[in-house]
């Protein structure tokens, strides 16, 4: 059920779900109330007088009795019942929101949550890649003593119509006693066989199975498969029920290699010392051992119900997974080792969770810096099926761009580094709880709207909350378009500090560190060298193609951000070109798109394959044009204001407003 | 160059190559001459005169100056170099050997030598399962930055032709390494990749390969394969190059294993106690290192020259090499893990010697006791091919038997036990240095003519030589049918000791070992019994289908024998049957044989699935009518007499005549 709500002096109105929280309803429509401390109840900034409507509300110390009675609430305390009518007090309030023509902030928010349960490929349909065949068969006699595996494989044939199964010999070290101890009563796991090229068989009736497993009794409803993404900085991972396609839990971690730096460059150099590639191999298996472990935990299943694993990770995350050499994809002319690599057991590289049965489907890469992740990406969001042009990218570490439509692919890889998922920024995180998602400014007393990840004490900010902080900044002229803050702003929030100037988030006092939680120059530096390589990808992927951003018919955003995300927001500090927020789409983790579909429909392992081969890597590590686009981009929201005709025409009109209310103050 | 030698006063001829030594010609030609010390020189009994004809001797201090000038020599220090009159005095002589119309000992001498290069299966080509391919590939610049597989694939591809490769993970590990330092000309091994059901594919251009191994530089002169038959008591060994099919070097050494029972149900028995499986795995991976180890270190070759390995060996052997279960092949209803096995590493199950890129393909088996061994001499030998009704017995320690043609083929095992490879005989051994392998007696003074390999001093005791000791001891009445010593001959060769009584074969002081070398009436009695249960396999598996010895066309014999046998040494004790000599053929190591020609040949991989599924096992064990036959086996040659007529025949009219010999001396 909907309810409206109106926020008062402005006039503002947002739709929200019954029983939704008013602060988030706030930072949907675009309305400032004061909040420092998260959303956890603490502060007491965000009071707010609910004129009309029902709410539920908790009575805080932070208002008396009588303002109580008089409809004061705290926001971020309080759900909406009804449609309601809300005053925020001149105390709380910020400026109202200015809205162009092209331009309105509160249209550019989006739940990636709307999208990430429907997959947007098409064409599939559920037939996992591995299958469980519960088989009873007839204890042997003298008349009758085939090997156990003919037996085996004889009752497959008559009681499944599976033909074309080879054994593994791990399979057949456990077969007897298994047989024998379950009274010729088990459940066959089957996995698609890997055929010539790495490449996976097609969906058809003769295409070979390994049997991997035998497990005692029938064990076929539980057949679960693990989807990972393996990613530079952060490993995510699903527990998918292959029987229905459900996805029963979730988890990420962080990329224990981290440690050993930031990004892919810095991980190469240190797998070149003496043990460090078997190192990296162990930290990366230990981060998926702990994040499978997890996903376990959660849903209370045993390791024996996961039949096989689908990562999807880039080209270098693929190679120290599987223990390969990668100095020669960092070393000109970038070259890994290979591009389509075999299946491998999961114990045999280390993931000593699952029993030894269990086979690990890597998907294909396409270049040093285009890897498994955008294959899978691309594979799970449906671009290669698509007749619309559609600009994809995966905002990780790497920035992975695709341009293309079901005729051709183009794709490149530009160097973001990890900042927006927090790597190299001060408070930076990823989106858990505490972690600072959605912000706002009050431009003249420049007290801040902060909302956190679950509502708990502010610990970070994660990458939506980075896309907000830099952009309302921007917006509320406290930074400039170079990043750099305005000096002569009067607030205690605003000073200087061990990384250049310094934006007080959360004081200590409300903080779940104990510590002011700060957004520094140096960050917004590194956010607009992240952001810069990424447009500077799109204007050298499209030029080379002949296409402007006109063309495009989708934009699809996947990565790892946090549950929210403003287009606009992103618009207006040049991460995203500035075209109508229409076509744009988010699928979340798009690689764990892809991992769980070809988890679900086997036929499409091949497409995989077909994905990979399709594609075109522009590179741009040499590329003359991409730097001196990349130089241009180091500013907010770009140096050339032609490329973003809307957001130039906003910011303009709200600076002016800006300045107007600052002087009336 | 061949020679004709008579000997007198007998005037039996035979015909030798020039160069042959006379004790091994009359050994060849049925004549005793008294020799003790095996041929080594010594005990100087063995001379004779040479009356007409060019000889090369050796001048010893067993002949003085003037019997010299006068043409004596010691016949195992003389080989001849024209045709040849030779007399052996009567101090030296045996008895003339009698000579019946369908029997006649001579006759019955068979060189292994003589047909083991030739492979007797037809329509096969060189085309072998493992081939090298050398590439030179274009190093990779930025325009052309594909993976390091890619560009390998795509070199094979334009320079050989080959499609349909998958590179192992192994494979990948090694490449860019390699690729680089070789200056990227390189080659590689590529082995014929199982597909389903464990199967190998047939010869044809778009059947997969597996990429197993990358080398640098040009190395395809150099692909040797490893034939193995894995024994239960003894492992055979063979280097092919498989550029041309040419045999290099030929091993064979004990299976370690055999410290811990000599049959394979002693073997499994002792697998079901904790660690067992494991230590018989480690034991005859040892064993296959060390011969392994030999014929590199023979040939000179480095065991990066080795692409691969087939393997035949029993089903217990096939599974303790593997690490399977062993138990329920020995419990009823005697089962198998699996009859096909996979495709396996060496390194994986610890053949450390090799590179960690050479794949072992073992033979599939039959039945749980007909085994990988038997389908590769099958195949080897082209008896699933040819029109002729064939019998084909594998004398091992297991003693399997194969009867039939192209059309049909049924097949059993008949657990003889080790004694006809030297097993539980007191001075057995294996066909080497020292070993008797040719023996005759004196019927009236009981002085043997002992021929050991290599003509060294006697050392124990070969599978040849023990048919031709018992045949011996047999013919000149010094055992009787029941195989015990007849008690009332005088010579102080014959005594009573811990084992019933003996015959001395070699005294102390003519032996290598310092012992007295015998023949005791336990080991008589172990040969009785494993030669006994073999014919009672013949027997049940000919009635099983409604046939008789008359029915066959042909008899080939493989197994461990030393390099003579004869025949109808072998048919006076009831170890084969009484039908014509040249029914019979030898292929020696008929397991080795099919492994060669799956090596040479891959098109002959499924040719062994489908032998292996042609054959009906015909299950002895439970058989009431196989133990009612074997019972009757336990006889020399056996108790029905009609089933060797000639032989019986033959028997009678020679014990008279040694009769008449005793009563005139």
């Amino acid at each position: 059920m909907k309810h409206t709500i109106t926020f008062k002096p402005d006039n503002v109105s947002v739709t929200v779900s019954k029983g939704s929280n008013l602060l988030d309803a706030a930072l949907e429509a675009g309305v400032h109330i004061n909040a420092s401390c998260g959303g956890q109840g603490v502060c007491g900034k965000c009071r707010v007088v609910i004129e009309e409507g029902e709410v539920d509300s908790e009575k805080t110390e932070n208002i008396s009795e009588k303002k109580y009675d008089q409809g004061w609430r705290q926001a971020c305390r309080t759900s909406v019942l009804s449609d309601c009518t809300v005053r925020i007090p001149d105390e709380s309030r910020g400026l109202r929101r200015l809205v162009t023509q092209k331009l309105d902030i509160a249209k550019g928010e989006r739940k990636i949550s709307a999208l990430d349960t429907k997959l947007l490929a098409e064409g599939w349909r559920l037939d996992p890649i591995a299958i469980k065949a519960p088989t009873r068969l007839a204890p042997p006699t003298l008349q009758d003593n085939v090997s156990d595996l003919s037996r085996f494989l004889a009752g497959l044939r008559q009681q499944h119509q599976i033909e074309n199964v080879s054994a593994d010999i791990r399979c057949l070290k456990t077969m007897p006693e298994i047989l024998r101890t379950s009274d010729w009563h088990v459940t066959a796991t089957l996995m698609a066989a890997p055929a010539a090229n790495n490449l996976l068989s097609p969906d058809d009736k003769t295409s070979p199975l390994n049997l991997v497993r035998i497990q005692g009794g029938d064990t076929s409803d539980e057949n679960f498969a693990i989807g990972l993404d393996i990613g530079t900085t952060t490993i995510c991972a699903e527990l998918i029920d292959l029987k229905n396609g459900r996805v029963m839990a979730e988890r990420a971690e962080y990329n224990r290699q981290v440690k050993y730096g930031d990004d892919v460059i810095t991980r190469i150099v240190y797998a070149q010392q003496p043990e460090g590639r078997k190192k990296l191999q162990s930290l990366v298996v230990s981060s998926i051992n702990q994040v499978i472990d997890e996903l376990l935990e959660e849903t209370g299943s045993s390791e024996k119900s996961v039949s096989c694993i689908a990562a999807a990770g880039n080209t270098t995350m693929t190679h120290l997974l599987l223990g390969l050499e990668t100095r020669y994809i960092r070393e000109a002319p970038y070259v890994p080792v290979a591009s389509s690599v075999p299946v491998v057991w999961a114990r045999d590289i280390g993931i000593d969770l699952l029993p030894d049965c269990v086979q690990i489907h890597n998907f294909p890469s396409v270049a040093s810096y285009v890897g498994g992740d955008i294959v899978s990406g691309i594979l799970g969001s449906g671009v290669f099926q698509k007749k619309e042009l559609t600009l994809y990218m995966d905002i990780g570490t790497n920035g992975e761009i695709v341009l293309g439509n079901r005729d051709w692919l183009a794709c490149a890889a530009c160097s973001m580094g990890p900042a927006f998922e927090g790597g190299g920024i001060k408070h930076g995180m990823r989106a858990d709880q505490g972690a600072i998602e959605g912000f706002n400014i009050n431009p003249v007393t420049l007290e801040p709207m902060i909302v956190t990840v679950g509502r708990k004490g502010p610990r970070g900010i994660c990458g939506s909350g980075l896309i907000s902080i830099l952009s309302e900044l921007l917006s509320a002229c406290v930074i400039d378009r170079r990043g750099k803050f305005i000096r002569d702003l009067a607030s205690e929030r605003i000073r200087p500090g061990r990384f250049g100037h310094e934006y007080v988030l959360a004081w200590a006092e409300n903080s779940a560190t104990g510590h002011d939680i700060v957004i520094t120059e140096v960050d917004i530096e590194n956010l607009m060298r992240a952001k810069g390589a990424l447009f500077a990808g799109f204007l050298t992927l499209l030029e080379s193609l002949d296409l402007s951003f006109d063309d495009l018919d989708r934009v699809i955003i996947a990565g790892a951000f946090g549950r929210y995300i403003n287009l606009e927001k992103g618009k207006l500090i040049g991460l995203f070109p500035d075209i109508p927020v229409e076509k744009f789409h988010f699928i979340g983790n798009g690689s764990l798109l892809g991992a769980r579909l070809v988890c679900l429909c086997k036929a499409m392992l091949p497409e995989a394959e077909r994905i990979a081969r399709m594609m075109t890597n522009i590179e741009l590590s040499d590329n003359a044009s991409f730097m001196d686009k990349y130089m241009g981009a180091l500013f907010l929201p770009h140096t050339e204001a032609r490329l973003f005709p809307n957001v130039s025409e906003y910011l303009e009109a709200n600076s002016q407003m800006v300045s107007r209310e600052r002087k009336v103050s």
